[in-house]
């Protein structure tokens, strides 16, 4: 039986991940967390995805870790009341606002620690899965590999055990088309409905308050620019009609 | 102005520390941590020894982060209820239980967070310092100075303006005993009590319900013998009198 502890965001990658996992027969392990960002409906979402899995006849143990008290003044427009989310394509200089400080980090070790301690468990090997891909690290300095492996070295050497936590990165050399295809295959062969899980996600860092997806930030951007390129309608609820939100999004692309 | 993020148990390491950057100019914010230790009482201590040096005249902005929930689960003697934290000195193989998998790196990504964001506050370095000392990485694989200098490489790496952020561990090469010697030059040099300051502190791993140490865990042990060698009364308040302790101590130290 192999194990995975799941990063599960509840955006379209992490939970693709989750599928390919179970496609694969891993006994998976969630974790989510809540640290105030101002999209947490995808922690809704994920919850919808776990329990349609649970109906499906997939148990999946989930945790959600709140380190908002210890994230709290970090000073990220993802995170602070009244900094706004800037808008536009993920090349744009702005998005830096949208880091929080080494909030990968942060979360690598809490899932590291989790990871050990089902070890300590079960004293067999667990994988920790991450649903990072190439589009990710071109903003974001702790998206990138040579971070990863940089802390998995770190985790390595500061624990025991260590030797039975190995890294599973599927995704790592794809992007969000290639996740989409991923996870169409793998809903198929497992009788999962693609459309239903992929509303089950959210991927805009500004929904409204009813959790319906702008179309208009730099995840959207690319989310819809994925489900453009693999031919299908996102099934996801945003704000205007799904024609308007490909047009403002091909305006962007250009 | 020299800027630095302590991490502050309230044990005698870190204590001492913050002495030590008082002494030299520093201007300091000190981090702790409520992770459901049982020797919880070192942040009661931590907090007289931040209102002894107001009164004193240093002002420390102080933040206790509650990882509680995150390190929830993880099946240390050391936060687990239950499971009793074993006794004698610190060589013995059973000091392993005392581990929390991957705690050190939990804690030192979210003090990076908080120094980072320092830095993006005020534009000018801060220093990250820490009280590890060598008596410490013989049972923790995470105070190993490989451990900290991989992660210290992984945060560079995966934040920007890490170029701002260094590390400042002046104990390292040191032990308890030259620890203590440190503090109490540095609080002659301010003018501060020694003895309050170290009163004011916990070392034991388990403490009775009134706070008073038992004297008998591995940390006890080592405190112990460091005031021995400094030919000095500990005034932390025990269980014992003060000779039966050190009585119990030397025999373990045979």
């Amino acid at each position: 039986m192999k194990r995975a502890v799941l990063a599960l965001s509840g955006g379209m990658d992490s939970t693709s991940l989750l599928i390919h996992l179970l496609s694969r027969g891993y006994e998976v392990r969630a974790i989510s967390f809540n640290y105030n960002q101002k999209h947490h409906i995808e922690l809704d979402r994920a919850e919808e995805n776990i329990l349609y899995l649970l109906q499906m006849g997939y148990r999946i143990p989930w945790m959600t870790v709140d380190p908002r008290q210890a994230m709290s003044g970090l000073g990220s427009a993802l995170t602070t009341p009244g900094k706004s989310v800037p808008e536009g394509h993920y090349e744009q200089e702005n998005m830096i606002e949208t880091v929080v400080p080494n909030r990968n980090a942060i979360f690598s070790s809490i899932i590291y620690a989790h990871a050990l301690s089902w070890v300590n468990e079960v004293k067999e090997p667990v994988e920790i899965c991450l649903g990072i891909h190439s589009g990710d690290h071109q903003i974001y300095p702790d998206c990138r590999p040579e971070f990863r492996d940089a802390l998995a070295e770190a985790f390595r050497i500061g624990n025991w055990g260590s030797e039975y936590v190995s890294y599973y990165t599927p995704y790592l050399a794809g992007n969000k088309t290639t996740i989409l295809q991923d996870c169409l295959v793998n809903c198929e062969r497992l009788g999962l409905d693609f459309d239903l899980v992929m509303k089950n996600t959210n991927t805009s860092y500004n929904p409204d308050f009813a959790g319906r997806a702008s179309g208009k930030s730099g995840a959207d951007i690319e989310r819809i620019e994925a489900f453009l390129n693999i031919g299908r309608k996102d099934p996801v609820e945003y704000q205007q009609p799904w024609e308007e939100v490909v047009e403002h999004a091909k305006s962007v692309l250009k």
